[in-house]
């Protein structure tokens, strides 16, 4: 399969999280989940040991917002895509005209429930919540083997088609 | 000057982001705003280049998040020290027997208003909202140049005495 962030126009794909042309990044491929509910989205990930939290074998907080950022700016894309009776990716289709999708971060909550281990591959699972114009709402839960570690929210908008001139990126 | 997180108890000093103890971690600093609010605080950090966003030349919204985290934490400590007319680290002067004061995220919300450039020294500060209990709720800015570039709500929790049996860590 080809996740999500494979299909990102070159210009947006440098991002440490997940982008693909990143040389050292985390290159997290979100998918749908289809051994799960494929209405939602999932990436799974292991995060490299140096992302330590506090107290050691625990994942640092700010790597676990991270995660849930760049997954769900992907499945933003995703869920719009979907609802638009469109593949993510048909922009890179031979012939195709249509144009990207991509989302930017809004705002994000994420809260904290148990510390996540470390060396545990994590699961983070998108939902759609709400679609409307530009915005996109959704809600993820990150699992450490059969653990809810923590959960998010949130509020993703949409690149407009000439996305230079967005205020976010 | 020693910064909030040289006074964390080695055991929790481990934190990718903060902590004294990580071998190549951002090792942030937090202190009072002495220059701006003495009531505020603040942290000064340039990201390493290798955190990207999507677009070349801007910070990672997980950098962001993760800034705002480790801040957060730092300061609601500071905060409930002063609250208690107690100095933070005071657990560390010799022959003192008061208990280190550590707080953990229960619940991070990040505003991303504006692109975050790379390559300039951010400015992250906080203000305590509201204490109570074991809680603490504070407000942070990050600014770029003079640019506000994203705000964020942390509602922190102390660290019981005996911080073992804590959940959260």
């Amino acid at each position: 399969m080809t996740a999500f962030q494979d299909e990102y126009p070159e210009k947006f794909s440098h991002c440490f999280g997940c982008g693909k042309s990143h040389p050292s990044g985390l290159h997290l491929k979100s998918d749908w989940d289809f051994k799960g509910d494929p209405a939602d989205t999932l990436v799974l990930v292991t995060p490299p040991e140096v992302y330590s939290g506090g107290v050691p074998g625990h994942v640092y907080g700010g790597m676990i917002a991270a995660l849930f950022d760049c997954h769900g700016t992907a499945s933003a894309a995703a869920f719009a895509c979907r609802a638009e009776g469109r593949n993510i990716g048909d922009w890179n289709l031979p012939g195709s005209a249509l144009p990207p999708v991509r989302y930017v971060t809004a705002s994000l909550t994420v809260d904290f429930l148990r510390p996540t281990p470390q060396h545990v591959e994590l699961q983070i699972r998108a939902r759609l919540t709400r679609i409307e114009g530009r915005k996109v709402e959704l809600e993820m839960t990150l699992m450490a083997d059969d653990a809810l570690c923590a959960k998010a929210r949130m509020l993703a908008v949409r690149f407009k088609e000439h996305g230079e001139t967005q205020k976010s990126a």
